[in-house]
């Protein structure tokens, strides 16, 4: 029985080392707690993260680093994306051997630098990039621990890692497809967060399945426009990591996207919100910065648009809609405003720039 | 103010002419009943199909076919699918204008003759192609006349037709966009449905977000294998005439394809569901004919194939699952399935062949 580690007991980690064990692989959890640790090794339940769900009997744990990680042949990590690049650090020298895939379960970019996660992993432990893959999709997590059938993508710039990756996370509930298209994988999980914010405004204001799907619709459009410009696919976009992914958010009452923006829609001011919630919704803090580099990139972001504006107070969040009110007269097709522009060539090396600033030079994405 | 006709004056005709009279027209509803007719020509209201909504001061109706189209610069039809030919008859000599755009809002194909809407108009108009348009989109009724935001997809093959009827039907709550391609556009509208049965499903076993976002994504594929295997663009399916609409549909629990799917997750059998309905859904009768053309094209439609599986009781409802139990062991990429079958050409002449079997050759399409 193959051994794997999965860095990191949170629900989400936790989950998908079931999905692992239950695929057929002996799967050490490292947690940080060793009262977790402790509960998931012998108790074989996380009552904390996943009540009520039992975890296989080839589900070990343990809060020694080197421990879970030992014999591994595959390492995943469920960290997070704050504490990544600290967290690496310590993973580095124990996960030396070449031929041991590293798997990000993590969405989100890097604040102080902008990066997405598998571009830290890569800085942090100092590998080959093909060596990394991306897990994504529709994953909310304790609906996937109770084993409820969902369909996931694993994304790696080396399709030979996928596959390898993808033939040991699937089992019965849970069915991987594989793309090469990282870029466009993590950037699915990161701007989805944007138009959550919308669909929850949506929902507070009381509008219904109409408004939500143009706007789910309107949405992808604009995430996909974003994301070829910084060099994604547009089928990673319309996938499970793009569509997938942004459906499934939209429709959980539990995601803190969608409760910031319920809230805005019921009213309540942007501080109001972020007192109310204890912790900013990541959605939130995203707005400012990705459509500064829209506007530099010359991608038009109509609805992201609308929820600055709500955020800003300065739109009343009824007005919200799939479109800009500003619109000219004349009718255009589905997908005609950010083609038009150009080739896509400029458009991708001035967004390029605008990141690198970002990244190197401080600025508005370490912002929350 | 232009004067605008819509022959129909059920929930969905109702709710589109009162869009077109709120964007600036005076709009004339044609009702069969004259006591519809009366009742929107003087109370300004259709108390039977939008209870509690009042209709704008522009609009008028009459039970005279004539007296409605006469005129009329566009002439909009939403008649139930199987009694437009008949309808059509009695619409031909008032409609002679070469210049007068007809826009079809209905969805569906002739069970007869497996021909689409616009495909009808066009026989029994006998008219240019270019004069025709559709409508189409995420179009509840009832969420529409109450003037929630909407987004909503124009189709005519002449570009100058779908920016003059989008030019109409357009105010400031129903956005329009355009395309010209018709085959995708109502296309959309039909295969929905059979994606709305398998999440109906899904809902009645009790399955959640992530299993529902996971079916969306993947069946969005395979209705854009089939249409592009009919002639259709793939975008017109990623966006709201296939998209949005396939959303809506999806999370109304006011549809019948959704009702009757959530039946089946119950327990019940076909037959039951069909008794307990009254009527069939929509989206049952298509399952047979549409996987048979599927098959005899090459298009893999593994959900559909499902749904078909839990209709003929082979099938437990609680095993449906984004993808096929039988795939092989080898993890594919999201969009291999049928593009790795032919270029697509092969595929389109035999699928072209297939329906015109049914079409002149009466057979399964006609089925329900």
């Amino acid at each position: 029985m193959p051994r794997i580690a999965v860095v990191g007991a949170g629900s989400w980690g936790t989950t998908f080392g079931k999905v692992l064990a239950d695929g057929g692989a002996h799967v050490t959890m490292w947690a940080r707690r060793a009262e977790l640790a402790q509960e998931i090794h012998e108790g074989k339940r996380n009552s904390e993260y996943l009540p009520g769900v039992n975890l296989p009997r080839t589900m070990t744990a343990s809060h020694h680093l080197s421990e879970a990680l030992e014999g591994a042949t595959q390492v995943y990590l469920a960290i997070s994306s704050q504490a990544l690049r600290q967290n690496l650090k310590a993973v580095r020298p124990l996960v030396s051997s070449a031929d041991v895939p590293i798997v990000s379960l993590m969405k989100g970019v890097e604040k102080r630098t902008g990066l997405r996660m598998s571009q830290v992993i890569e800085q942090e432990l100092d590998c080959d990039p093909a060596r990394i893959a991306v897990a994504s999709g529709p994953n909310l997590a304790l609906e996937i621990a109770r084993e409820q059938p969902t369909a996931a993508v694993i994304s790696s710039t080396s399709r030979e890692t996928a596959e390898a990756v993808a033939r040991r996370a699937r089992n019965s509930y849970f069915r991987t497809f594989v793309n090469t298209d990282v870029i466009g994988t993590e950037f699915g999980g990161v701007l989805k967060n944007l138009i959550a914010v919308a669909i929850g405004i949506v929902d507070g204001v009381g509008y219904g399945e109409n408004t939500k799907a143009s706007i789910i619709t309107r949405g992808l459009v604009e995430m996909t426009d974003f994301a070829v410009a910084q060099g994604a696919q547009p089928e990673t976009l319309q996938g499970l990591a793009g569509l997938g992914d942004l459906i499934a958010t939209c429709q959980s009452p539990l995601s803190r996207n969608n409760t910031a923006g319920r809230l805005l829609g019921q009213g309540y001011s942007f501080q109001d919100v972020v007192k109310q919630m204890n912790q900013t919704a990541e959605g939130l803090g995203s707005v400012a910065p990705i459509l500064q580099l829209a506007r530099e990139a010359g991608v038009q972001m109509p609805i992201v648009e609308q929820v600055k504006r709500v955020l800003d107070g300065t739109m009343n969040p009824r007005d919200i809609a799939p479109h800009l009110t500003t619109d000219d007269e004349r009718p255009t097709g589905e997908r005609t405003q950010n083609e038009h522009s150009d080739g896509g060539g400029a458009l991708r090396r001035s967004l390029k720039r605008a990141f690198d600033q970002l990244r190197y030079g401080g600025g508005s994405a370490s912002r929350d």
